[in-house]
């Protein structure tokens, strides 16, 4: 079995010399396998090898349990041992998510959030191949497009998984003959009582009836399929940037777009859909041939899609923003509320949001700022200036007046008055495209970043 | 059901009006509810249906129970019906292809034949949801790739199948409601016992287990993968023709091409083995992954892929021809083989097929001509002149000296010596270049066509 893993290995580039390799471990016979792996193989490649172990909550003594055996296998084996405790279930209701979505997700911040930290250069996940074959396959059974045919990739972007091409039944005989005991079969956040009918029915059905090596074609199958798919996700990429632009916190597709290749124009409203919320939750085929109809329909139509994206036909270009709410003045302020867009007027669209990874901020856009939200207590709030105005600036200690800064800085007295002002609970966080305060940035210890973006139309 | 039919016709655009419709009845419930069908709807969409029965001989007394009972069903409704006998058996064996492409290939040759002698404008057949869902999950159980996902078209050129998106239920419910009594469930080719096992037990347990909706899940999942591979198909269709040119009955793929995407060059590969044999037979993935080794490797190097298919790798470049065999000069002449590539030169290729297929046979082509093969008895030889030949040419009664003919047309001297001459059963066939005979032209009553290419180089 290690020949085959090397040669994946090294098909896939997956691991350069003096590289750190965070390998995930649940502690069942996947990721043991994996870790015991690498880890004999540590000198061979001459790398480091430390491990993340995420404890999802979701089933109880046993989780905790789990966290105990692979703390204790680091701990004998002398491997630095990570891990993190996530309410996974709690996530799922929160966001509206598959506690699979969310398990993921969790995962992935985790690992990601830890490269960082530790300065290592790859993630290792025990991926086999037969979590491939039976992801495709229910996947086929529910309904889905190319890209669902392709299931795991061997690797992306960081995250490698050096025993995709391998049979469970091969990782179960290496655990035994390599005296492994794991803890648990796999810890299944998706339907499990579905998966189970497809690991221990379905595909030995298959494998008895009509093909015993039904796993391998099924992986063979989604290679091929991964070759055509990301051909045309380059394509569509292009054609993206081509078509689509974003003004007021709208996506728009040009019209023109409407007259590609429906292979590419399905995929172009995806990658928008994308864009806009971060994520493709929930959006469906369906959706995307909504779109293209409500395209070719009259001007000033409208839908909504999953995840409150509204879409709107603008003489046969498509906007597309999450939903709107025109905010009402309340003693000169305005409220904003996280996860919409806020119209404050005709020309200012204020979105927040909450994002976990603090990772690749850039904090040099004049109107998109991040701030500590685990510090602001009530409202987050929107007004111009008033008199008295005090502030400390980003850098400083004291409080400074606005007024002072504004002379200061040379900014004319006409323009002043328009100039939007973030509060977080009374206090100036950020003078719009002039200065952000210091007592509300993002440092070190920031858990929770808020996100503040302004769209002004001139 | 009939709107849902109605629906399918209007999507496609199947029918218009003044049509002439063949109908490929077999006998089965699919077949029988779609004549009845179409009969019914005949005075509505103004167009005329005739009835073609191909008996495949195949299941003996049984297979002539059939015939005739579309026949009778036929007279009956006072509907023209037309059937032919082909032992798709002995075919199979013949071209060392399987029984169901042997079978497809009878029928959809006969159809394609009756359709241009009739001058009918449409076929139509009988497929359902079920035939494309299980075709498509016997395909991913073997082993596809795209092409093999999309399953059953709903249009291709003329052909077109209304019940496409129609569940077998409701086809076998619609013949009980008409009172119509199909002769047999099904004429299958293919492995009788694999298909029947997806139907009777595999898509029943993922109906009652996973989704009821399997086979509209499955058809969904085939227009997704439609639109991605047609669009990949057409852009390949024009790297074929920027990448690929033939020469001396090889097809040439310049290495430029092996610089594209895998997604488009697994395709053009594909295109030119189709070009080459006139089809894919035998054709697999890990025969385009050889030749893009092949391509990779020294040059000189060369691979066999089924179907005598010879790939050599010249400076980077591919060259595909069929196997040539260098023939041997016995008494000045060359005896030709059929289906292969004769080599008499460096210069001189002559490639035989036979082919059944006679409607747009451009006869204008110099080094490309048509004969009646039945009218040959034996030999089929090449060679150049000598004294005292004789030779009816095309559209004369009476034989003509061929050195004649060359004073005739001002062939000069020099010329009237390298000017190659084929040879039926002894007789002059076909002055290379100049004429052909009369004897062995093809005609209204001929059924099997010889074509031979020549290829040159100056």
């Amino acid at each position: 079995m290690i020949e085959e893993v090397l040669e994946t290995m090294n098909k896939y580039d997956m691991i350069k010399k003096g590289d750190k390799v965070i390998v995930g471990v649940s502690g069942g016979p996947d990721s043991m396998c994996l870790l015991h792996l690498l880890y004999s193989l540590k000198k061979d490649f001459n790398i480091s090898i430390v491990v993340a172990h995420l404890n999802h909550c979701l089933r109880g003594k046993d989780a905790d349990e789990d966290e105990i055996y692979v703390r204790r296998f680091c701990e004998n084996l002398n491997i630095e041992f990570y891990n993190k405790k996530v309410d996974v279930n709690k996530i799922s209701q929160e966001k509206g998510i598959s506690c699979e979505t969310a398990g993921r997700e969790a995962r992935y911040n985790f690992f990601e959030k830890l490269k960082q930290e530790i300065k290592a250069q790859k993630i290792a996940l025990a991926h086999n191949a037969n979590d491939r074959a039976e992801t495709i396959i229910m996947r086929i059974m529910r309904g889905t497009g190319l890209e669902g045919l392709i299931g795991i990739k061997p690797v992306r972007d960081s995250i490698i998984r050096p025993l995709i091409n391998i049979d469970r039944k091969h990782i179960e005989s290496y655990c035994s003959k390599n005296n492994i005991k794991p803890r648990i079969d796999k810890t299944n956040f998706e339907s499990i009582y579905a998966r189970n009918k497809v690991r221990l029915e379905l595909i030995p059905y298959i494998e008895e009836n009509f093909n015993k090596d039904i796993i391998q074609t099924i992986n063979r199958l989604s290679d091929i399929v991964e070759i055509d798919n990301s051909y045309l996700n380059e394509i569509s990429q292009k054609m993206y940037k081509k078509y689509c632009y974003i003004k007021l916190n709208n996506i728009i597709i040009s019209k023109e777009a409407f007259l590609e290749n429906r292979a590419i124009l399905s995929r172009i409203i995806r990658i928008a859909l994308g864009k806009l919320k971060g994520n493709l939750y929930n959006v469906q085929k369906s959706h995307i041939d909504d779109v293209v109809e409500l395209q070719k329909g009259d001007t000033g139509k409208k839908i909504i899609l999953p995840n409150e994206v509204v879409i709107q036909n603008n003489y046969g270009n498509i906007y597309m923003c999450e939903k709107k709410i025109k905010i009402e003045k309340i003693n000169n302020e305005f409220k904003l509320n996280i996860g919409i867009n806020n119209v404050i007027s005709m020309n200012i669209n204020v979105k927040l949001n909450l994002i976990n990874n603090g990772e690749n901020l850039d904090l040099n856009k004049k109107y998109v700022k991040y701030f500590d939200y685990d510090k602001i207590k009530e409202d987050i709030t929107i007004r111009y200036r008033q008199n008295g105005d005090l502030f400390v600036p980003f850098g400083m200690k004291g409080n400074k007046k606005l007024k002072d800064l504004f002379i200061d800085l040379k900014i004319p007295r006409y323009k002043r008055d328009k100039i939007p002002i973030i509060c977080f609970d009374g206090n100036i966080g950020w003078v719009v495209g002039v200065r952000i305060g210091d007592l509300y940035k993002v440092c070190k210890d920031t858990k929770k970043i808020l996100e503040i973006k302004i769209e002004r139309e001139e």
